[in-house]
């Protein structure tokens, strides 16, 4: 390795400062997920090809694997791809799995994804996602769909990131619409009012009369429901004032007030019900969901929705709704513009000095009388002079070094300078200095 | 979906009670790790392919990306390959961000490889590795190689798995005794002796014979070397006893006295000096250690050692000592033998019973007050008979039934069926039902 390595554009890697800000984020994320019952998951990196392109938009982006030195004529082998989001693996776990599941079935997964994608702001060739799926047999209770902002929203609150937005709609609100306004394809409207914040307006407008013949008056009513937004349940008459009925409508009218209820309930100001909400995907069926971060308005950091046709073998099919946390997107985003800061860049909360070499045994048992208390410690690498040993530990940010007598021990906060007579067996930091603490910048 | 998939052989798959299993294993070597100041490594999964193939002997193995969509003129993407092991992208690492990092550089690393070998037992094509290494320029206190094998041991105990026992030798002893023994080519000689469990005494002795020359006294000798195994330095007495001598073997039959007696004092009959351990890979210079659980003799679970040169860039070295214990490997062995168990399947600790479904605000906030005090919690799906909602409970093995009343709360232990008034402000559970518990089954 003469030639020094640099980075690849898309995979994105943290120095330990910075992974342990990542690990705060997920243990966080976890902490919420299992307080919901969300029970863990992680499957395999790989799945057969066939399998990631059932979902035929993403086609372009999967990474195929092949063995190196595979042997050209062994055909045993399926040919497999990365998995480019934690979806398509689960649902391919639940159909696998279904005999040994009980249902309702809830998860969380917390791991790694790859696209081939075009490096960009935000979007990434290697990413870390965090999800929670619930999947029934037959039939899902409408509730998962109300609970699911509420996880996200604990989970990202008490993070050291700006104030959370989620942006909620309901499928059958805009299709219901749609129908009731006399439109032959709801299915396509839906995805010209999709590329609203892309195209504006007039040419929403021009692409609903072009791929759904809508009159210049339906297409006018198409963008004034998806100008309505709300934090609390008066969107729905804002909805109804447009004097368009459909039971479809009725249905999704109602559903998207008892998720915007809870969430005012729950967290209020976090929930805003936007009926411009479309989210590319075609199978979502019911409420679908974006989340923005206050000052990083364009990217969505967590989405998902209800769908009813994800998993099915044979003739078991399993109803869900799910939500993704966008963990790197996140990190990338805030990372990238120094808005997070932690006090220290290793877990070590003491660094024992070291007198001399011999000594070394002695300092040891120190270290290992503190570390079967749950404080973090080193000792010294070096015997070196005290001032460079101090400075091992100020430039990792260690905020204790504990100096070994031949009577006694002290310990010295070297930010405050402050010493004190100490013992391994009963000595402890102030709570907050026990771990690292992540911090807003 | 329509055929049911089936699993991939040499990719393995938990069910969520398992993942339990194996988060419980991650989070006690995490956080052993970073009791003794190791700091978190993430690396992306992929390496250029020149990196990965500097190591020789495993190009088989190699998983190779490719874009399923990529233009086949573009050339502007380099080759990249699935890491096989967390030394080389930590090798990598290091030499990339050698200007921001404090030396010694002390990393832990948790994270998953892939090879393309063919599976056996306890041989998968993607596994979990947890690593920790520590890197120094140009020279690295000995002291580290004391080190490693204590963490390990704090690490896997207090896991409910077999004793572990961790084999430790040192190159210098063998290479010096071969040297003092008047053969020429060392290194020929380790790679005869490693093969000693494999091929038995009489077939090393003859490889011995062919590749370096050695008389019938020599190889005798070396196979003497080879039986040398002790619990304390009563080893070095044993090898001083054949009668070689060499000013290289005296220093390392010193290092290894000296990892064998810290071992003694933390972690008594843990280590064990074997003289027999060679470990295949060229790139060792010190000590060398290799783990096995009791009763699963046949496979390391966990190996290492000190290497002066895997990482260098122009004038800069960056001698190490590293060692990896495998997460999945132990999974595997122990859930294969169905010989570990867990308390419950998902992490809840609670169901809230849900009287009817008008009710189902009230038991939501119910949930979350409990959810504020850390004890996970689920509402019931449904509004079913209680019985029916109580087998819910039981068949994931959640402990606690929650019953809200008109005038008051209670709580049912469905094991003891003992139920009590409570407030959802002020009841626990007993700590040891707050998480899921594993054992030894």
């Amino acid at each position: 390795m003469s030639a020094r390595p640099t980075p690849l554009s898309g995979f994105p890697e943290w120095l330990p400062a910075q992974r342990m800000i990542e690990q705060r984020f997920l243990e966080r994320i976890q902490t919420v997920f299992e307080l919901y019952g969300y029970a863990p998951l992680e499957t395999r990196a790989v799945e057969p090809l066939d399998q990631l392109l059932r979902k035929g938009e993403t086609d372009k982006e999967v990474y195929v694997l092949r063995r190196l030195q595979a042997d050209p004529d062994d055909t045993s082998d399926a040919t497999l791809g990365l998995h480019f989001d934690l979806t398509v693996p689960f649902a391919r776990f639940v159909v696998e799995n279904a005999g040994k599941l009980n249902f309702p079935f809830k998860r969380y997964q917390i791991q790694k994804a790859w696209r081939g994608e075009r490096p960009a702001q935000g979007r990434y060739r290697e990413f870390i996602q965090a999800d929670i799926d619930v999947v029934d047999r037959d039939t899902l209770g409408f509730h998962h769909e109300v609970e699911m902002p509420l996880v996200v929203a604990d989970a990202l609150s008490g993070l050291p990131i700006p104030p959370v937005r989620i942006q909620v709609n309901n499928r059958k609100v805009c299709e219901g619409f749609y129908q009731g306004l006399g439109l032959s394809d709801p299915a396509a409207a839906l995805k010209a009012v999709d590329k609203l914040d892309k195209i504006g307006p007039a040419k929403v407008a021009e692409l609903l009369a072009e791929t759904t013949g809508a009159t210049d008056a339906q297409a006018k009513a198409c963008l004034a429901l998806a100008e309505i937004s709300a934090e609390d349940a008066s969107f729905a008459d804002a909805v109804r004032a447009l004097g368009v009925t459909d039971p479809l409508l009725d249905e999704g009218l109602e559903e998207l007030v008892r998720v915007v209820e809870a969430a005012r309930e729950h967290a209020p100001g976090l929930l805003v019900a936007d009926l411009k909400i479309a989210r590319g995907l075609d199978y979502y069926t019911g409420t679908v969901y974006e989340t923005v971060l206050k000052g990083y308005e364009g990217l969505s950091v967590s989405s998902g929705g209800r769908y009813d046709n994800l998993a099915s073998a044979g003739a078991d099919r399993f109803p869900g709704v799910g939500i993704s946390i966008g963990v790197t997107r996140v990190m990338g985003l805030l990372l990238g513009r120094g808005a997070l800061g932690i006090s220290r860049s290793v877990p070590t909360c003491v660094l024992v000095a070291l007198p001399d070499e011999e000594r070394r045994a002695d300092c040891d048992r120190v270290a290992a009388a503190l570390r079967k208390r749950g404080i973090a410690t080193e000792v010294s690498p070096t015997a070196a002079k005290y001032g460079k040993q101090i400075r091992y530990a100020e430039r990792r940010g260690i905020p204790f070094v504990w100096f070994p007598g031949e009577d006694g021990h002290e310990i010295k906060d070297i930010r405050s300078g402050e010493q004190a007579p100490a013992s391994p067996e009963t000595w402890s930091p102030p709570d907050p200095d026990l771990r690292p603490v992540i911090h807003a910048v």
